[in-house]
């Protein structure tokens, strides 16, 4: 066993435990900040499913890069810690026992799988998306020379996948447990357009059912296809479930560090365990909703890029004020040419929490004059409280651009600003870069949202 | 002489009269709001360099809708009014007398020439930007024609006017007032990066050095070139004045509506002139600084069209409470594949005006990882209260995103939030639409801008 002697030490070298490292040292450029990780190449989480089509092609070129780490002079070792002595502060793996002073949970999360159908993980053909490059490659390997593919699973990396897939020339069906897919993050009347786009691409979709049972009919230990609720036979040679991930705390309950809900490590605004001396950042801690202030079950590599460089921060003394309490989910996709976001609460979601609120919805072109080469359609949605008027959600169907403008939603959403002040918001607008400026249209969705309120 | 009655009269139908029309209309369904301009197509006015080259290709093709006005019941006059008698309230056009309640100034803003070139505008050949379709289109069938162009003035108009004409085949060349281009909108090492992709499109730029004289050497009233204050002589077919706007506040003036620094009308934070029932919005008012308090020369639509919300919205009572006060100017060009944007002051503005700033600069790619198929740098700076550290402003470089990132950065310096704030905000980011999210460039400035003040 080697003794290693550090000043805080991080467990995992994702996006929440490489920001906490960086920011860590940033912070304190005496102390010795060592991060322990299982892998050597680190893939970028949320392109995984883009080494699967001809974007990126390959996992090698989804390798995230440690380059500022390294330069930066923080300490990196491959391993996985086996054992934790809180009291003491010292964590081991099979190679090396580490003293620490501050510790940092970054252990991430890990494919969620329905336990009726655990056992058939063990099937040649049944993939999970695991965020670890060879069971990535093993994957891509397998279904590169198969055609037939059964995605479970209608989030974004279920979706993002299968349009990949089917652009590349696979046999593509999504089975979707919801009605529509992306429910999580559009409400219907936008899901139903990804959908529309989603189905132009080739990719077969089945909503409002679910798999029962995975087959081997052969028995020879070869997947074969899936069997859903209804009763109908989807054929299959790969069947991927992205069913969602769960939060990685076998080691964190295995020490007795307590978890909050939906099984994450349980964190206050500082990201500060319990114990003030050891953190807990990204998927493996616990989350609550920025507006419905519930448990979220939201993992975003954004979110745990912010939440690492709160914990960074606030390892000796708290620094910085933590200015906001909750996630505010913040997705983007893109289906072929047209992007999807949302910030924040859905309209269906508003309700459902028992939220009293108003809409207001706009559509207009991303180019202005509308001549201008390349414009295409631009949707927006507000989600606002009727009384009060601060904007809780927003969803935006658009070109490229989409992509930054739900950031402009998400820090309205933040600074709890409302529809009166998006209203009079001044932007900057140009032909070849966004909407005009007398119909940029996230303006003009709030004042759409006040129409409504002065007319009820 | 026709007579006509209506609630509320606008002058000038550009966006920010259009949008003071609509504003109005939505607010106050049952008045009668009447829009007299003197064009039967409008220009949009920021598109107008497209015209020249092959993006748009001709001013067919760049006339703003009024589609949304027409819809709602919102009536429109051709004519100029030429005289208001303000204590009867009735304006005179030539054909028509109009009573009215309210009335909105929205007569915009006409070139600025240099008094000493004011006889050279009458020579064959020498031209100005104005927003009016005849001379516009004037200009574009004497330049299609043509080859050799001096374009004077070094703003937006002009250098977008002129790589639009250079990538079509003209030899052009800026004549700038100041050693590099975009000077009012970025600092030195942006606008120099600006500055070479200019170059890069052959167009060819004199900095430091200002016309004196232009010159028609045959006396035949055409013009042969222009002739520098250094001596140098410069050949050119078409020159094209670039050289500012100012506002149009002869009717103003007229009738005794007084005006505020810079010859802009003057109004308070709800656009009313010291009569409150007469307002002014758009070009023809005059603005102060966001940040410095300062005059400001800004003319931009989207700051236009934010004004006539507000002016539509307070015609008989202040129905919002207006949250700013002051323009941030907000801008956004592109030049080739590159575009660039500002927001607030920059570094050299703000260290004239006595401002103690630190800075904070952040350079990395727009999408991640940096293998996604067009890729390519973004370079954000911000520049920040050294005391306090609210972000006062902000210059980008990248792709076509830019111009809905410089938003957010807009929302930041309109918020007064701060550094801190920026550091754990919370975004989207997808490999195919933003930067990484460990590496989000707007939040590493500000982590930047954090470390400058605490090793200071």
């Amino acid at each position: 066993m080697k003794k290693i002697r550090c000043d805080v030490l991080v467990i995992g070298g994702g996006p929440a435990g490489g920001v906490s490292a960086v920011t860590a040292k940033m912070n304190h450029p005496t102390k010795e900040i060592l991060v322990i990780r299982e892998f050597e190449k680190q893939l970028v989480p949320c392109a995984i499913p883009y080494i699967f089509g001809k974007t990126l092609g390959s996992s090698e070129k989804n390798i995230a890069s440690c380059g500022m780490a390294n330069e930066m002079g923080i300490s990196t070792l491959l391993g996985k810690i086996k054992d934790i002595d809180i009291k003491e502060k010292i964590a081991y793996s099979d190679e090396h026992t580490i003293s620490f002073d501050k510790l940092i949970f970054a252990t991430g999360s890990q494919p969620f799988v329905h336990s009726s159908l655990h056992h058939s993980l063990e099937l040649n053909g049944v993939f999970t998306i695991a965020k670890n490059k060879a069971l990535i490659d093993e994957l891509k390997d397998y279904s590169d020379i198969r055609d037939n593919i059964v995605i479970v699973g209608s989030g974004f990396i279920g979706i993002e996948l299968a349009v990949e897939m089917a652009i590349n020339g696979k046999n593509v069906t999504v089975i979707g447990g919801s009605k529509h897919i992306l429910k999580n993050a559009f409400d219907s009347e936008i899901a139903m357009e990804a959908e529309e786009l989603m189905l132009s691409h080739g990719v077969k979709y089945i909503g409002e059912d679910r798999v029962v049972e995975i087959i081997d009919k052969n028995g020879d230990n070869i997947v074969n296809g899936v069997k859903l609720k209804s009763g109908l036979l989807v054929d299959a040679e790969v069947v991927v479930l992205a069913t969602g991930y769960k939060p990685n705390t076998e080691l964190a309950q295995k020490v007795g560090v307590s978890l909050g809900h939906y099984g994450g490590i349980w964190v206050d605004e500082y990201m500060r365990t319990e114990n003030h001396d050891i953190f807990a950042v990204g998927d493996c801690s616990s989350r609550r909703d920025f507006i419905t202030k519930e448990s979220s079950k939201v993992m975003l590599a954004s979110t745990s890029a912010a939440e690492g460089r709160v914990a960074g921060s606030s390892l000796y003394d708290i620094k910085y004020l933590k200015g906001f309490s909750g996630t505010i989910a913040i997705f983007s996709t893109m289906i072929g040419k047209t992007a999807f976001s949302s910030a924040g609460v859905t309209e269906e979601q508003a309700r459902l929490a028992g939220i009293d609120v108003v809409i207001g919805t706009f559509s207009g072109m991303n180019r202005h004059p509308s001549t201008i080469p390349g414009a295409q359609r631009q949707f927006v949605k507000l989600i606002a409280m009727k009384h009060g008027g601060q904007v809780i959600g927003g969803q935006i169907v658009g070109g490229e651009e989409t992509g930054e403008m739900i950031n402009l939603i998400g820090l309205i959403i933040e600074s709890h600003s409302d529809i009166y002040r998006v209203m009079s918001m001044q932007v900057a607008t140009q032909p070849m870069l966004t909407a005009a400026p007398t119909n940029y249209p996230i303006v003009m969705a709030a004042i759409m949202a006040i129409n409504t309120i002065e007319c009820i």
